[in-house]
């Protein structure tokens, strides 16, 4: 398929045999979706330039909190914002004015460039599940995640052909003491993938380390010229804005990297229990973060994020692939594009424990709103389950095939005259079949997506085989995206630079699990 | 919820404790479904008008089939067409034009006039699970289906929420005479439920049996001058029209019944390999079948019908939730919407044997699709397993429960004032939570869509309720629904009536499984 572009073999390791098999095996990834398909469009005219404007009076009144961070009060007062303790009051017209300077799309540089990506316009970048403290397998159930767990899902990553992108934390490594685990996370995807990445966010000092080891990697005049990472920074919602975060933005935008602002909603606790107010709040929010990052350096890449649940009234869970959640993520797509700014939300999000019909149910819900609401990047698009609380193995795969699902839908309906296929009706006719007409025997490669997980067995076979459900499927396919695993080649200056720096640095410091 | 209108209640029947345990039961149902949303509008004009020319030129140089009907190549002879043997070619704009006597939305009319619904316009009316002659259940497994089982998922449809509609064979009831078997299921949709209902289809004199019970049920005058069914007509694709299939159309349509003209795709076996090329063929067999409907009476309500789905190349099986199906459905629901005619499709389908993630997932695709392709009458929207050969129990109630999510989802977002939630953003300020504020008092009941069925405990809550997934808690819902189970009160001498027509018409003709 001409979308797909073959990776790269790896080199040396085990005997001729051995290396024969191996190389058999190949290693596909897709281009980022470039969609032919519209967007669908929830909100009028009027309704958005409602809530536009409400978004600026609750800035202008209400304002935000920047909190334990003064050098950000005063970069507001400088810029024009009417500053109170930590809380900041953005005059109306502000916030949007200083977001003018940030690009409406942005190329994320992979160390192989075949694997760059592009943020922004009709796109959409698909990332893996992000920040679980547990995982789950088929095997071994729901367990603390550690490295080595970290070390496998970014290999699946790497093997999976519809995900464009290694993600950042894709489960947390609790092994690893907290302050070193994001060298390891860093190394892992630097080396066992050649995809693109994100940076750690979880002390300025981190997004520094993340922003040294990518110039090992690419070189120093690489980074300070292009964008190489992707890093998440959620707003505190509502309306607040922590100096941890906003401390790593500020690293990140200085050194030209890209941030997702993103306000983490759970609606009914941390933004209204409705939809417009919802999409209220997260526009003041976001205007605010935007705005932040253009006083910190104008021009840094940033995205329009939107993490939405909604809240299950009885217990207080969050739910997920719910139609609120839905409502809220076509809205922020609609006020994205009026921004200019790449839209960051979706994802395989679920409520379930298992991943069972809820499980997908919910998945499904999400990633198909999140290709119609004009999601340009797409964290947690495969492995979420429990509420973010596990990334799951066989979820994983499971996600990852239903991505070739919205690869296809991107693509909109072929006009040509191959498509029309009027030769091959006139050539049937009625009451004919079109398994051996010459345009299925052309065509039929390329026309439909194929699964590389479902069952389509006849009931028959399907029960001689052991009657399978998809988690037994996905476990097969896990064990054997594991074994297929090649490491992509990697200079091994390179490698050894990394494994130095990240060995320094551990050294240099305690453990601290807190 | 002023959606829902109350069920009435049963009379009679057990001791006193028992009728007061049983008259607690409350059994809603949702009004069908009235979009607030608008549709995905995946085709432009230009490609919308060169399908709908191709579809023309194709009925008038290869033309369809009307087979073993000599009445009806009469009927398009004396209409301006080209009858060669049984070839039917039709000059372009002649089908086009008898269409337009079609009614651009009709209602069909319940025995509870609660429970009316109109197809057609910015509405969707849900029916369940159509054909099976296996079903499954969680206990049981796969088996062949009996009328005790038909028995059961009438009473689910009836105790469905957001299931509007009975719909019709449920599941084939194999143990009953394949000549006698329709006048149990009418005489089951009837009596067990007061939901619209479909008629059957197999032979035209079992049409004819819909429309007698339907005037005993209903009065001669109501059926004469009101829809009571909608049945479901499938073209045999490619282009062929069988004399059976047409027999009972003409029953309904003399009788002023509503039809579903309905394409029968598998994409690359009945249809192009090509979306474009199935979108023509689709187009040119609801021209030719709507068109012979008005022939027999002009404005007789038909639906334009598209059943769609894909192939899997390597073993020949039907697929279901694929993208490509996604891109039919779209583009027919905008072809039948310049048409003027209310659009069939969509429904839970999956090809998986069981309710496990595969079907999640292939089913929310459909349903998505189904909901923002401007379907306006779901078949299949519950139940469906297997590529459409078995009903399920558990995937009926798990499927119904995500029918809530459609309806939440197609109202769309309040832009009141009490939407919009500018005081609550007030009260609650940076950094507070919105969960005790006034705003989420007030709203918080009508304001989220709420699951009857999956989990959203606590881990730990979960694990010690015995770590249920999906289908086992389906299980326990299948069960409750059964218990709860009220008749709907129904006049006893129509009972009695309808009774004595079973009987008689039973007793009339020797039993035929064939």
């Amino acid at each position: 398929m001409s979308e797909v572009s073959e990776g790269r073999r790896a080199r040396g390791g085990g005997g001729a045999a051995r290396r024969a098999e191996r190389t058999a095996v190949r290693i596909e990834c897709a281009k980022f979706i470039e969609r032919n398909i519209p967007n669908l469009e929830i909100l009028n005219e009027e309704a958005l330039e409602i809530i536009e404007a409400n978004a600026e009076t609750i800035l202008e009144e209400v304002g935000v909190n920047f909190v334990e961070n003064p050098e950000a009060l005063k970069r507001w007062k400088d810029a024009g914002a009417d500053v109170d303790g930590e809380r900041v009051r953005i005059p109306k017209g502000l916030a949007r004015q200083l977001c003018k300077t940030a690009p409406s799309s942005y190329v994320q540089h992979a160390r192989n460039p075949e694997r760059n990506v592009t943020v922004g316009g009709r796109g959409l970048v698909l990332a893996p599940v992000y920040g679980p403290p547990f995982v789950r397998d088929a095997d071994g159930g729901r367990r603390y995640a550690t490295l080595d767990d970290f070390h496998k899902f970014v290999k699946l990553g790497y093997m999976s052909k519809w995900l464009h992108h290694s993600g950042g934390t894709v489960c947390e490594p609790t092994d690893i003491p907290v302050n070193k685990r994001h060298l390891d996370m860093l190394l892992a995807h630097m080396t066992l993938s050649d995809k693109p990445y994100m940076g750690s966010v979880t002390e300025p000092v981190r997004a520094a380390d993340s922003v040294e080891m990518s110039k090992i990697l690419f070189g120093n005049d690489f980074v300070d010229q292009n964008t190489v990472m992707t890093s998440l920074i959620n707003i505190n919602s509502p309306m607040t804005f922590d100096g941890i975060m906003m401390g790593a933005l500020e690293v990140y935008a200085k050194a030209n990297q890209a941030c997702i602002i993103s306000p983490f909603i759970v609606g009914g606790a941390m933004a209204p229990v409705t939809v417009a107010g919802t999409l209220t709040q997260v526009m003041a929010e976001v205007l605010a973060g935007v705005a932040y990052s253009q006083l910190i350096r104008q021009g840094a890449p940033v995205i329009f994020g939107a993490f939405v649940t909604s809240i299950d009234m009885n217990s207080g869970a969050p739910t997920f692939g719910t139609p609120e959640a839905a409502h809220i993520t076509y809205g922020a797509g609609q006020l994205a594009r009026r921004m200019g700014l790449p839209y960051r939300s979706a994802g395989s999000f679920c409520g379930s424990k298992l991943p069972d019909a809820q499980a997908a149910y919910e998945t499904s819900n999400s990633l198909n709103m999140g290709l119609l609401a004009g999601v340009n990047f797409m964290l947690h698009s495969c492995g979420w389950l429990e509420g973010g609380l596990v990334s799951s193995f066989e979820k994983f795969v499971m996600d990852a095939d239903q991505l070739g699902v919205l690869h296809h839908l991107a693509k909109g309906i072929d006009m040509s005259e191959t498509g029309q296929a009027m030769d091959a009706i006139r050539e049937v006719g009625p009451g004919g079949h079109y398994l051996g007409c010459e345009h299925t025997q052309s065509n039929f490669k390329q026309a439909f997506w194929r699964t590389e997980l479902l069952d389509y067995k006849p009931y028959e076979a399907w029960e001689e085989e052991g009657a399978r459900d998809t988690v037994a499927l996905a476990r097969t396919r896990v064990t054997k995206l594991l074994n297929d695993y090649q490491k992509p080649a990697i200079d091994p200056a390179v490698e050894e630079a990394l494994n130095e720096y990240v060995a320094k640095k551990k050294a240099s410091m305690p453990d601290a699990f807190m």
